[in-house]
Order: structure tokens, then sequence, then C-alpha cells
């Protein structure tokens, strides 16, 4: 992992900025022979895409991705794949405000700060827009897993979570919201609009399961399953905070309490319980892998932010533009696509040291 | 970050297990010319040596570091430094429980899924005593950077958290839990004894903050100063939550609740509050760096606990033996060498890319 | 360096087929702020561009550059720089030869063997068409390192040697070999046409030179100068051998014959010669950097060779279509892409542990 | 490959000095299961082992391997296995003439430019001493490639070069120049013996040859089989030139002389010829590795040499002291240890991406 790209032996990395001509991927370390076309990608894109409800930004871009290389006949060669999404509505509007002031609780001051100026339309390398790379890359490293099956969604809205006893995974693509709690995803759509309207915007708690993949992925002690998954999510943009398992709560726990015993079970072990989330000394136990992420409400506020300007002065910003109320929302297709991106390559740096 | 080594180009590998011949870490990349002798490293794992009170293992450690290499005639040359801990105090004793059955919430049932077998001598490679290693090498990292001041503390044990009203700095060296509340020290003594004395165990939340890290630090997208430190905290033994800054609680705010504002100050920008944690899209800001890491309650407890044997029957295990009742207490140093590691490769990075 | 990717902290990965829509690369890494326009990288383009003489290939095409990301207002912003070359002049013709049977010599073989199957049209992934988009990638190295200049040259075509004391640098560009030698040009006419003719091919050797490399680059003792620099030029097509300085004819010298004695000069040490081609322990001292590569002559030929075909039938190839008689001549802008590549690399990293 | 760590998924870094208390090297990603013990690793170690000959350094090095982790119960368990060399002959004597001048073709003014200061015992961390751990950690990597055999020899000394005709595995053990031609040999003892004596020093091409290596090893574009020899051979002190196959000769063919035309074997494909060194497109074809790699004379001769002074003073220095007259002999071993590192490597990674 080192600035732009990410893995180990499946890698990727991506480029482009919220206003240039295009964003992309390049997927390094494929394995070969696998069936691969662009509608194999684009229905994830088509999950992330925005401009599809009011809850989301209203630009409307098709993302529409196309394979450049790595892939003949419908399989991957086992050369770089190439993919490429264009951008086609960077609205030209008047940017003077962000180019001058620093948005508080975005990139601009900090880029500024490292590269001494910075692409600021629509935050350039700093938008959300990059994740749209992220999740058809991950699309690919889906093929790499079939044993593998990753389900997200959201589990809290503005502080207010679903009712777990309500879960029901065939709800998630019935909002949205990918909530899986059709309660919720009722109390969301006013709760999201109003914060929409009020040109205001929310944070949002995306879950992650992974289930199928078999126990010994991972690489102690710094390739970890959840090391790497820590840093796959936390470089997701508004992510501030990762768990793995029951997290945060099982520090208030007694190690009685958050025993996963063990029984035998008719295909290898089985646990009865799953405080871990399926990962014991950063090696996968076979359980399902759980992974909960906190992402921030989007610093893009109409209300009046102190700030100051690129030269120091005192000011003022409101964030015009479009941009989604909750950006937790769509994130929920980058979770999984770096959980399939992690899991990818995890699982052929076992196969590299194992065999297996 | 690949395996055993950790970093991009302050890195370090370490090697050793619990009950090998001794344990240790290589640290490559170091500048040269810092002046640097064993005194330099060896107040820090003493900070974190086992033995010292009756609330940790009873496990006798000097952890008396050497240095083999890269240091020449008091200081550091530029080429790789070794570091060297013997283990002492490896206890001969029956293992044949751990090794005929898996302790649950321990690395032993993914060890053995992943290579075939494992060293199961006080846990072998998994075995926390592998972050005295880290330790040494952080105290080589701290001296990479020091405009930055680091400092780590308990917050919560067993889910009784200090008051941050009281927080007082002073007082983290005045007790044996790295408590900076000495009220809560007060009770954790009572609540800490009592687990240990029933033969249980205790998760913790230890918090971290790094300050004078100048703005500019961190490389977007995949080496995000916040998704490094994710990895780094992630990769330490027990740890199963990480958050920067307001972490999850950032996800019940709105956008308003959540900024940053800034305003003109003496020396460069000053910022009206934190909930970033002094990153922005992986980018220090130059506000102090601020890190929740969640630590689970050791699963080495005298309650018996249903699990199953290597050959897949029934079984149950007790963890008798040497182990801490809440191993959060002497991970705190632990989460300061790792943030010192993190912030001297990023350095180093933001160096090579900028020149600053 | 893994797979597609080379370089450490400026980094490239290249991707596309001989015969796909179009190739690329991503520069990761890049210092921000440099001026960068498309012009800045169809020069050195345009110099390894097929077509331009009928020494090289009939294969026309433009390699029009275009930048994708990474650069805002004509300069680079330290994100990743996108670079596109459109294919467009794969000829479409009757595959079924190279598709059946094994070319031997070339890595049709070798690919199958490896990944199941290939993208045989021109040799897909394994052509020399790749080495476009390293020499896109170079020219925005040298914008990193403009105190280096950098001069490739052919130095021996076939076994037909330049004199040295011929050797003007002003001559290279004045014919299509790269030929230092305004005789030995000559002489190549006819040389190469013949070859051409013939359906034969021609190996070559090239020379580089890059002087204004300051002492202290390069990193023992696995990134050392010429271990980077031996792994950057062998991994160009056809290339079979690589040597710094005097090369194989140092290892014919006594130790009096090889020194490179140093005396004081103006600025800093003068050194009255350079064996060593400017690395001493893997360490720049100041001196030009000196390499040669050895071009093997392509393996696509006129005359029948005896084969397999993919079902492991006896057979027999002859390569027809358009390729270069000597893929040593225009290896010449690539090896300086190379050169710059780890020079601008090693400079970072340099700079990352020393600050210098 | 970063610094002092060379590999991609088996990696291994080094550590230590000439004249420090030790030296070492730490393997990480060995395969688990295989089973190690010192006894595996001495032998290639006494191969190296100084001080056995006339026509080696006197310095008197048991060179006793320790193996401190990673290994249990007689097999590796796919942890970092850390390997310690004790140094016990670093000779108390006066180093003042080397701290105070370079050593003209030596690493002294490098790494004073680099690093501004070195340590100078013995050549510090450029002293050819580190090479014992490559050849430990080498004797780790055979273990991972049983399939391949690795044999290297002294094809040249001086300029003196073995007859092919009278190549014979069997002798290469039977003198102490690693010479598989006994009249070579004999020709050596007096070539070698007359440097010796007049404080000279002389060259040598050493050659080695993998076999068994299946077909398919290798990853392009950058991590290609001979792109990953060259650099792990250039790495090596003393060595100026790598070649793969024919190498520099190739460059003087034409096509059809460096076909290795193909024919159906009863195990796969027959190869005619083995011009290419057993690499196609960067990938293994089943023939033999072939690499021939070139050691410059060392530079510590008696003659005199104009030198400067740290001060940047006009000097002269003689290099007295224990030192190789041909460092390119003991330089066998470290070749072969490459080779295996190299190859270990390579059938993991090529095994993580396709399974096989």
């Amino acid at each position: 992992m080192s600035f732009n790209c990410f893995g180990h032996v499946f890698r990727f990395v991506t480029w482009g900025e919220s206003h240039g001509p295009a964003i992309g991927a390049v997927v390094d370390g494929c394995p070969p022979g696998l069936s691969l076309r662009e509608d194999d990608i684009q229905p994830f894109l088509d999950r992330r895409r925005p401009g599809t409800s009011k809850f989301t930004t209203q630009r409307q871009e098709p993302d529409q991705v196309r394979i450049l290389s790595g892939v003949f006949e419908g399989r991957t060669t086992g050369t770089p794949i190439s993919l490429i999404i264009d951008n086609v509505d960077q609205r030209s509007k008047d940017y003077s405000d962000v180019a001058q002031s620093y948005r508080p609780g975005h990139a601009d001051y900090a880029y500024d700060a490292k590269y001494g100026f910075r692409d600021y339309r629509g935050g350039g390398r700093s938008s959300a827009r990059e994740t749209a790379s992220r999740v058809a890359a991950g699309a690919v490293a889906r093929l790499v897993i079939p044993e593998v099956s990753i389900l997200g969604w959201v589990s809290e809205i503005g502080g207010d979570a679903i009712d777990p006893a309500h879960f029901d995974a065939a709800e998630i693509g019935n909002n949205p919201f990918f909530c899986p709690d059709a309660e919720a995803a009722k109390r969301w759509e006013k709760l999201v609009d109003d914060a929409r309207q009020a040109g205001s915007s929310l944070g949002a708690v995306v879950e992650c399961a992974a289930t199928g993949v078999p126990a010994g992925w991972g690489a102690p002690l710094y390739a970890k399953l959840d090391a790497e998954l820590a840093a796959a999510m936390m470089s997701i943009n508004a992510v501030k905070g990762v768990e793995i398992g029951d997290g945060f709560s099982a520090a208030a726990l007694s190690g009685e309490q958050n025993a996963d015993p063990m029984r035998p079970g008719e295909d290898g072990p089985e646990f009865l319980a799953n405080h871990a989330g399926g990962i014991a000394g950063g090696i996968s136990t076979g359980q399902p892998i759980r992974v909960r992420v906190a992402f921030k409400p989007t610093s893009s506020i109409l209300t009046p932010v102190e700030t100051i300007t690129r030269e120091g002065e005192a000011s003022e910003i409101r964030t015009k533009g479009r941009h989604d109320p909750c950006v937790g929302i769509r994130g929920t297709p980058v979770v999984e696509a770096m959980m399939a991106m992690v899991l990818a390559d995890q699982k052929l740096l076992h196969r590299a040291q194992t065999g297996h």
C-alpha cells in the first residue's frame, strides 16, 4: 500500500479528479481466465451512482465503465485491467469561493498545506467521486473470491439506528438507503429529506458482512486481515471509525462475555458466538467477517462557517452546489468494494505462502 | 506493508515468539546522524514491561534491549538497526492443554487453520510479547520526529470511563493504569484486582494524541494518515476498533455540529474545534492527531470454555498460567509506539514527495 | 516493484496491449507544482514512434498522449497522473498462425504456460508497444530531476560497433539509428536494410549516460542504484544484458587498472577515471552514471523456425507482418526513460531518508 | 524491494556491519511446515566462509548460524525466521587511514556523501561480509523450491576463462575456485597467488544455472524473472554486469542465429537451443535459467592510489589488512543464494496469481 495504490498481490491504483475528463483504476495481479465483461462491473457502479434519488447529490453521471486492457475474448489475461469512467456532468460554475477560502472539515486546507496548491473544482482528487473507481475495481475483486458473499447496509443515520430484530437482507434493495429495516427506512426518508432541505448533513454507520471466507486468510502481524480492513475502510472519504466484530463494545465486556466458544460441527468447528467478527490473531476463523464503519456528516453545508482564505484572512463560507446530505448512504457499495479488494488480496497472499 | 513488516520508507520488521530465545526488530530507512543509544530505548520498554505490578502478568522479563547494528559512535548510520531482546522467563511448563485444544478467542485455531500447525508455547508468534519489539522500534521512530509529542493513556476499563473534566496528563505516570484521572485510577484498582482474582479479564479503551505534527503529512488515497494509523492500531494484539477524532460519535452529528471552523491565528490558522482528530482528506491539519483504540478483554480466563481439540473432538479449556487481567493497560505504550512509527514514516514520505 | 508497477516513491504502473483500444501509464508520487503539459511528453514519444523510417516497423501510430488527471492549470498536483495513448493502427489481420503455434524466442509459449491462454494479437501485453507508456512516464520523471541530463545512443548493431574516437553527441539526432558516429551510421544503413529485406533481424547495444547526478543517490543494499538500474533495463523487451561502467570488461582487469583515483577539484572531488560508471557501493559518486544494455535480435523473422502448436504438435512458423529489423534502435528512448524513472525515484528516496 | 529488504512475498531483510557484534537476516513469508535446522544452512555458509584457503581473506570467521525464531519442533511455522551469525574476528586495529581518506573504488566516499558519516571499520555495512546473511537466507529459499537445482561456478578469473569443453560439474568442489575445469583451476592457482603476493586483485565471472524451474514463473512487466535476477545479482558487492542466457553475445547475432526452436518432447516441449537462458517475456520457459555475473577486482590493493581526505585534501592510500585477492570466487555461493531467493519468491508469486 503506497500513495494511490492498494493491495499486495491483487492490487489497484486509482486516478482522476472530480472535474477532470475521466476517472479510472488499473487492477494488477488479477488471476487469469476469469470471465469479465463491462456488464459484470456496471451493476455495482449503478448502485453507487449519484442522482438516482432526491437523497443523493443531483450530479448526473451515467458512470459507464469501459475496459481498456487485460481482457481478451471475455476473459482476464492476468495482465493489468484498465478501467475508465468518463466524467460527463462537470458543471461549469464559479469556483472562486472554494478557490479562495478553505471549507472547514474538507481537505482544502490540508491539500494546500501539503502540495502548495490544489485542484479545487468539486474537491478535485479528494472528492468522493474517486470511489466510483474503487467500486469498479471491487467488482473485479469479487470474481476472484466466488466463494464469498459480501453484503453491506446502513445501520444508522444521524444517530437513528435500525432495530436488529427487524433486520431483513431482502429489504436492503427496496429503499434508497441500503436499509435492512423497513421501518427505519421510513423514518430516514423524513430525516434525510429534512437535512437536505435545511442544507445540512448527517453522519451514518455502514456495516458489512462477508460470509464464506474460509479459515486461514490474513497474515500476521502487519498484514493482519483486520488491519488491512481497517486501512481499507479508513481510506474511504468521510470515514472516521472502524470496528471489527463487537469493536468498542468489546472493550466494555469481560472475558467470559466476549468468548466465542467452539463446538464440533458438521463441516468443521461451529462457533456459539461471533464477538470477534470472524477474525482471530489477524486470521479468518471461518465465521462471517463483520465490519462497522463510521461516516461523518459531510462538511458541505449551507450554514456559513467561519474560515480563512488562502492568504490567511478571516472569512466565512457556505457550501452551495450539489452534494449528498448523507455521504454514508452511497458509501455502502464502496465499503463492499473495499471488503472485496482486501479479501481477494488476502486469498492470493494466503495461496502464495501456503499453496492452499 | 507486507506480512511482518510495517511502514513504507521508515520501516521495521519484527520477529520472535513468546517462548523462543529472543525477540527483535530490524528498523530500516532510519535517517542517519541521529543520536541513539540503548538508553534511548530502554525507558519505553520499561513502561511496557510485565511484572511491575499485580495488575499485569507475573512473567518476569527484564526486556533489556541491545543494538546489534546501524549505530556507530552513538549515531545512526542510515543502515538497518537490529534490536534484540532476550526472553529470559519462558517458564518450562506443561503445554499439553493448549497444544491439544484451541483456546476460543485466541489465535490458536486460526493459526492451525492457516499454517497446519503452530508454536503453542505461550501463544507463540501471536503472543502480545511481540509488542515489546514494536515499542523498541517506536523509540527509534520518536527520534525521527522530535517536533512531535506523543501521549497515550487509558480512558476506560471494563466500561468504567474517566471523567474528561478530571484529565491530568501529569497523573498518567502516577498509577499502574496509565490513567489521567486520579479518581478513576482508584476505582480501577479494585476493578482490575477483582477481575484478576476471579481469573477473569477486562477490555479497555486507549487514547493517544500527537501534538506538533505540522499540516501536510499523509498521502491520499491509500496511504492516508488515518488509514495508516487504523492499520497500525488494528495490528496490535486484542484491538477490535479504531477511531480518529470523534470517530463513531461523528456519525450521530450533523454537519454543523461536526464543523471545525478556522480563524487566523498567530502561527497559521487556528481551529475552533477538533472533531476531525487533526486529519482531513487523509492529511494532517496541524491540530493534534487524536486516536481511540478498543482492546477486547483477553480470552485467557479461568472459567472453562467450550471448545474443540485439534482432532475436532468436543472439549473444554481453562487458561491457567500468567497473563494480564487487562491487556489494554500495557497496550498504551504500544499504541504510542505505533503512532510514532506511522508519523515518522509519513514525515519521510512527505519529504520525499515535496522536499519539505 | 511488483508486477506491472515500477518504483518505490516515484512509481508508475503501465497497462495495455498491442491491439487493444489504448495503452497508458499512471504515475504516482510525482512532486507537486511541476509544470507539465502534453507538449512536455510528446517529443519523447515522437523519438520512439514507429513508422518514421524504413528501419523501423511500418505500423503507423501517431502516439498522441493525453493527460487525464493529476495536472491542474498546467502544474502537477501531487496526485496520480494518468497518461493515455490510443492505438490507431491495429491492423485487422489473420492471427491464426500465431494463435495456433508458438513463435520461438517470443513470449508466446511462456505466457500460455503461465496464464493458460494469451492475447496473441501482435504479442498482446508482451509487445514492445508497451514501451511507449514507459517513454511517456519517463518524460514526467525527467521533470523531477532537472539537474540531470540523460543521453542514450546505439553503440553497436549486429556486432558492428561505433568507434569511440568518433563519438559526437550532436550526431545522435542526425540519423535514424541514434548513432553518435557518422561513419557507423552510414554502415548501419546498409546493414539494417539488408536485414530488413532478408526478413532477418539484428541485435544491438544501447548505451546511456546520466550527468549531473549528485553524489549520494541510491540505497544499500537491495535498492542500490545499480541494482535498480539493472532491473529497470532488464525489464525492457528483448534486453538480455546490463552493464554498469566497465561491466564485464572490469572482470578482466586488475585492481590497479580498475581504480578510479580521486583528486581535489574545484567543486568537490575530481575523479581520474570512471570504471565504476558513477556508482560505488550502490550509491552515486557524482560522476556520470554509465549503463550499457544488450538487445537481442527480435525473434520475428521470415525464415521458418521449427516449433510446436498449442496442442503440442510439431509445426513451423514464419513471422510475417510489421516489425522492427532491429528493436534495439527504438529501445534507445526507452532506456533513457527507465534511467529517468530510476533516478527520479532514487532522488526522492534519498530526500526521504536524509532530507537533502 | 526497498532499502535492505529483498523480495515480494518471500522476502528477507539483512542487517549488520563488518565489525559489529553480529550480522543476520530475517526471512519473512516462508511457507510453513518445511523441515529446517541450522544444519540445513551451515553447509552453504561453510562454502562462502573466509579463511579456508590462501586464496581468500585470512579473517577467521566460523560463521555459525543460529535460528532465533520461526521454527518449531524442526519445522518452519510460517512466521519470521531470524538468523544470526556472530562476528568473532573483528581485529582491533588502527583504522585511522580509512577513517580519514577515501579508498577509491570502495563505497567510502559515496557513503559519506549520502549519510554524512560512516562506520569505516572494515567497510561497515558496505563490506562483503553482509553476503553471509544472504547465503543463510538463500539456504532457506532452497527449501521452498525443492524441484530446482542451482549450480554456480567461476568461469573466468582475470580474463582467463575456462574451456567450456572441459566443463565438469563434479570438479567444482575439488578446488578452491569453484572451477569446473580442472586445467583452468591449475592455472588460476598461480594467477591468484601472484595477485595475492603482489597485493593486487583480480576480477572474475561467475555463472549460475537453475534446472527444474517449470515454465510459467515470472511476472510481466516489472517483476520479470530476468529483471528480478538482474537486480538480485547487481545488488551483490563488486558486481558490475549481468547477463541472461547469451547476454551481450546475443546483441551480435541475427534472429536466425538466436532462435531457440521448439519440438514436441516426451515431457512437454523440447528446445533445440537456449540462447534465451530459460526466460522469454520475463517468464520461465522450462529450460535451465542461465545467468552470468561480472565481479570487478576489489579496490583493496597495496599499490598506493591517489585520493582525497574527508576534508578534501589530496592524499594517497594503500589498503593493508585482510581481504580477498579475487572477491568473485567467494561470490559464487552468494550468486547461488540470490538465484534461490528470486526463484522462491517468484514461485510463490506465481502461485498467488494462478493457483499453480
